[in-house]
């Protein structure tokens, strides 16, 4: 329900300085002067700072993240150490990295300051492309490395290259996937300010890890844990991009303290599409051998990942790719290689399914060029090559990005896929055609894989109020997609308590000093796993006081109750007892921290079918029919399951068909409006079929597998195919988002 | 340190809409109507909104105190009912009450708006003598009561009346303390927003006392405890005047509610003068017996308290009164009677003594009139009946308003006023005489006793954070005598760990669910146990996890750390222990509340000198030299305890020469400005010496006395006396403040 009572950074704005960034206009270039005089000297500036005024010169955000050494020597993962300073001082990387940062009375008069700070420039070749950058020849963007090289693995298995020279049927292409990313309704905004009584600054921000914010402003402070705390308003959207540290959330804080203000910096859309971190842009080199009935015997793939001017996830987004690229095939040989590389585009983090999509789309790809080349259909290639329940659990020989030996937690992948055909049937495609007599009508499926809900932990406090009600919360912020509702469900269901006396609080790092943060479609399982276990460890400690208060040993939690002997305490009575006058009065708080740890992912699999149809005469896409059938866990709340499902579908249509940053050859962004960046519109995104195949796995005590990025996964691919199908004549999607132009000339061409 | 850090009430200005209320224009008035559309209309308001719209018709603040029984039954206690109205929808009783309450953008459109909201009145016959309002032919002011008494007591002991027929000198005057109070530097403020998320109220108040807000908010609307939350910020003052719960403070409250907004009024000092509770206003009718050594032998005193349009504390104003007229002084027989009346003035809170400075004055002023028919000293009167160590504890015949037993737990009240003789000699009155030759100079001392640290609990709550360093919070809201250090250090002091590890945070009903408040003298006994108590109990918690830690059964607690069989553990690796991959991760809080419960009160005593001159022509008076000897306890901050009873001595010099509210026959009040309302400068006020004479009490575990009222207890009559001194002639003082014309009159009666 849209109550309209949500409260976002933004409407937090009431007494607080407005800041304006002062962004680089240069890909890159030398700084040769800041020159903030004439801005300074503006009605209501209240200052400008650079990187030397907040004592952040050579200053950068550490890696969030540490690569598993067992993942890392089976892979030979190596990634080097990033240093794109917070705010720049001596060099630039990309347009739109922070310079310096204006304070002022109001929005409009720091952008007015900000326009008069002067900044000059003494220009250095660009470098835009990634396979370039990679090259002996490309300029290093960064000292203190070697080359552009940000992150590289390889890792083999099976001897492909053997396999490749003998094998029947040899499929191989070039797969891009164009840079583009999240962009939340809610752009970012940070709200900072300090508190001179507990001496700290308080930061709200709208971020998916305030816990990883946290921790990097005191890394780059130096400040105590004590000295920050970081919360989370309701947030407008997250997708990755804000499952990121930012140089403006650092920066903020620091400005906080050094100028004693409310400050707040809410980013416009222009900046948002420029400066917050993107992602995909990769680019997969692959081969796939199958033999003469299309079953896989080898698959070699090498790919680059352009990761701009830095990501601080730059070894999870290889380390995923890598690791994706296996799909819910059987798969006897694989060669893979992957690298990263630095170049002046904008920072990326990682946008909703992080490296899957990309791997999805080369290895669904390969398949449809496959069963091309035998004649085969797209489902009875994938049918021939999908595990069974037979296969279960199936592993693999390299391990998970954590370590731990892949096996695949499948029920049954072919029921998937036949499952999507009962759902979404080839045959729809006739009436499609009926309704739709300007368009060709094409039908495309594709299937993924999904690693889901990463460890190694996550933390949840739950307590018991005076009231008798029950407070919960848990280290993974919620970015709208309903924790507020999910994790009060997990807890009423553990707690055997009605829904409306659970109350779930935002994460913030005062409230709950440790936790993770939300991405990789990791919530449901480990926030709420371990919702799931601070509930039952509630109960354990309040057993031991009910015994107490009832002069016994032990006492029993059935049905929302203590019993012991005859006698029966009930939650109630538990927090009357400790009120003032209680028959225990004060005492120690019902209060548990815990923390859930989880061994490895559980996978979530699917498979996408659409039907689609191109205009004859313009090449435009329009989707027509979309189906997804997935094995998911448990639905805590199916309408938010089918959310996540849905809104997927609708973002992935928008990779696959609309979006990308582009730039200019100098490294200037060319896509920082909506008319130039065109989202999906809801006329663009047809109903979705969502069909909910319940297998239970038991790697988390309340049976979830994640589904926040599994929407997304298959779309590129499987609208690739089904585009493919219906302009017909041999023509090959290899790159999103598709476009009109190809598809007019592939139109004329197929025609004459 | 003055740092400028403060955060109050206004500092939270930032994104509230501004309220202003309209208030009543007549003392005593039937209102026939309340025409707010011509305001409604005015630019930038919001709303208007009367009892009616916000539900409060008929509604009134429930009493915050019940009178213990014991007490009750010693001394004949009864109390009326008040039903004052939170917002005056059919009669006015005060010029001030509030009738409607206006919304607006700012301030300044809300004050316009207030001003054309229209109130019809019927004017009715306004009472504002409490002497005349207790009379039969008074208008009754209320009609659910019989008459104008809100309240009366009797007791009696040792049979006065017989006394006094055969005494050898009986002196008997009529006493009278004129109306005034606190004037703190912030005038009161309340912040109230509602929260959707939280579906509560959170409201921000000046006040003394968050949790009986917060009760009476939920006793009004209904609501339950968790609909409302009442936190208090940084406080500019309270004396008493902000010990009380305001109809504005539920208006606010109902208000955010009702309008879904952010709401803050800010008192001004002209409605502060006018509509903040009020203080003192007593009339002592004394005589007292003496024998022919000046030995005290019977004591009788009849006094009536005028509490204006209504008092939430006339129970205990009126029983503080009764039991401090016993004074310091052995005295065989007793009778009092008191009365408390309602009027047509400014309702009436606790304002710092309550009571006490009344008695104290009635007594004392009673003791020099004594020693002058007797023709001895004032020093040589108190010498002879001040109770000695010999003495103690020394029981009076009748409870404390606790119930409990009275039981002077004294050191020697004798060596105390050994003690200010020794500080302030009267021989120090020939330097003043020199060093002001235009000016009578007289020598005044007086007595006081002040039961402090009334129960009967207080609540404290101490919680070790995860960085190691502990968080501490009690039930008893700071008004700015430095809660943040004092309990720190008790705290400190109690865990044996640096003052630098110790964060006190104020009191708000969120954190602390349940509290009392901040009065009578109580915080630093109170809840300084209640957290000594709460660190005691966070202790032993925190013994059973170490011991636990090092798998023993047992753990001591020696110099801040856990020792058990050779091993140790200290409050870092406790906390260590806790978080993310520590030895024992999670688990429950170390977070303990307790409720320290305190059977009865502890006594301070203490002796004013003072020399004064009063000006030869004008009669003006000027205090010279103030000498002040108290029995206190352990000390936890002396330069805090100084700054109290420094303080307390200006205080008390604004009422006994400067300070009074009048009202004019109308009951129209005519001192809303500070020209009209004198309060003492700092050229008012001479150096104060102070000794403190440093006697222990087992009453709490910390040793302490209260000390927060007795700066200003003994002040009137201390002036009083030495104003009668410099006069000569006979003059008496029998009224505060002292009026420079009656000076004057007597000054040319004896020069003539």
């Amino acid at each position: 329900m849209l109550g309209g009572n949500g409260q976002f950074v933004a409407d937090h704005a009431a007494g607080a300085h407005q800041v304006v960034f002062v962004r680089s206009t240069q890909a890159h270039a030398r700084i040769t002067g800041i020159d903030t005089a004439a801005a300074d000297r503006m009605p209501g500036v209240l200052g400008i700072f650079t990187a030397a005024d907040l004592g952040l010169a050579d200053t950068a955000i550490p890696a969030l993240t540490t690569p598993d050494p067992d993942f890392t020597a089976a892979t030979s993962l190596t990634v080097a150490e990033q240093r794109l300073a917070i705010l720049a001082s001596e060099r630039t990387h990309y347009v739109g990295q922070p310079i310096a940062v204006v304070v002022a009375d109001n929005r409009y008069l720091a952008e007015d300051a900000a326009e008069n700070v002067a900044v000059s420039y003494e220009p250095l070749p660009p470098v835009i492309d990634a396979e370039e950058a990679l090259g002996s020849t490309a300029p290093v963007l960064f000292d203190h490395l070697p080359d552009n090289e940000a992150a590289r693995l390889e890792y083999e298995f099976g001897d492909p290259a053997a396999i490749f020279d003998v094998a029947a049927h040899v499929v191989q292409d070039t797969y891009r996937m164009e840079r583009h990313g999240a962009v939340p309704l809610e752009c970012r905004g940070v709200l900072a300010e300090f508190d001179a009584g507990l001496g700290r600054v308080e930061v709200q921000t709208s971020t998916q890890v305030p816990h990883m914010v946290r921790d990097a402003i005191c890394a780059v402070t130096g400040w105590s844990r004590q000295e920050v705390a970081v919360a989370v308003p309701d947030v407008g959207g997250g997708f990755g991009t804000k499952a990121n540290v930012y140089a403006e959330e650092i920066v903020m804080a620091v400005l906080a303290r050094h100028i004693r203000r409310r400050v707040i910096w809410i980013e416009d859309r222009q900046e948002h599409l420029m400066a917050s971190a993107q992602g995909r842009d990769q680019t997969h080199r692959a081969r796939l051998a199958v033999d003469g009935d299309g079953r896989i015997l080898a698959w070699d793939v090498d790919f680059v990942v352009d990761i701009g001017a830095g990501s601080l996830w730059v070894a999870g987004i290889v380390a995923n790719t890598a690791v994706h690229l296996m799909g819910p095939y059987r798969i006897p040989a694989v060669h893979v290689r992957g690298r990263a590389a630095l170049t002046n585009k904008t920072i990326v983090a990682q946008y909703r399914g992080a490296g899957r999509p990309e791997a999805t789309f080369s290895l669904e790809r390969s398949l449809d060029a496959a069963a091309a080349a035998l004649g085969i259909s797209g489902a009875e290639i994938r049918r021939r090559n999908l595990l069974g329940a037979a296969d279960m659990p199936y592993p693999r020989p390299i391990p998970y990005r954590d370590g731990v030996p892949i096996a695949y937690d499948g029920g049954d992948y072919v029921a998937c896929l036949d499952a999507v055909l009962l759902a979404l049937p080839e045959s729809e495609a006739a009436a499609c055609a009926r309704e739709n007599p300007d368009h060709l009508i094409g039908y495309g499926l594709a299937s993924y894989l999904e690693a889901t809900g990463r460890g190694p932990h996550e933390t949840a406090r739950a307590r018991l109020l005076p009231d008798g009600q029950f407070e919960i919360t848990a280290g993974a912020a919620s970015a709208g997609q309903g924790h507020e509702t999910v994790f009060a469900q997990v807890a009423a269901d553990a707690l055997g308590m009605p829904l409306a006396r659970v109350r779930y609080v935002a994460s913030d790092t005062d409230r709950l000093p440790e936790g993770v943060g939300t991405f990789a479609s990791r919530s449901a399982i480990l926030a709420g796993s371990a919702v799931h276990q601070a509930c039952g460890e509630l109960i354990a400690l309040a057993a031991q006081r009910a015994a107490r208060l009832m002069g016994t040993e032990h006492a029993d939690y059935v049905d929302g109750r203590f019993l012991a002997g005859g006698q029966a305490l009930g939650w109630d009575e538990l927090a009357g007892a400790m009120r003032i006058g209680g028959a225990d009065e004060g005492g120690a708080a019902l209060d548990v921290t815990t923390v859930y740890r989880v061994q490895t992912v559980t996978w979530t699999m699917g498979v996408h079918a659409v039907i689609l149809g191109v205009h004859r005469r313009t090449g435009i896409v329009r989707v027509l029919r979309y189906a997804v059938a997935h094995e998911g866990g448990r639905e805590i709340n199916p309408r938010i399951v089918e959310g996540q499902i849905v809104g997927g579908v609708a973002q992935g249509i928008g990779g696959a068909l609309f979006e990308a940053w582009r730039y200019s050859p100098s490294g200037e962004p060319t896509s920082t409006t909506f008319a130039a960046y065109h989202l999906p519109l809801t006329t663009d995104v047809p109903d979705v079929i969502v069909r909910h195949l319940h297998v239970d796995t038991p790697v988390n005590p309340i049976g979830v597998r994640g589904a926040g990025e599994s929407g997304t996964i298959a779309v590129y691919a499987a609208v690739a195919g089904a585009v493919d199908d219906a302009v017909g004549g041999g023509h090959r999607v290899t790159t999103t988002p598709i476009q009109t132009g190809d598809l007019c000339r592939s139109l004329a061409r197929v025609a004459s």
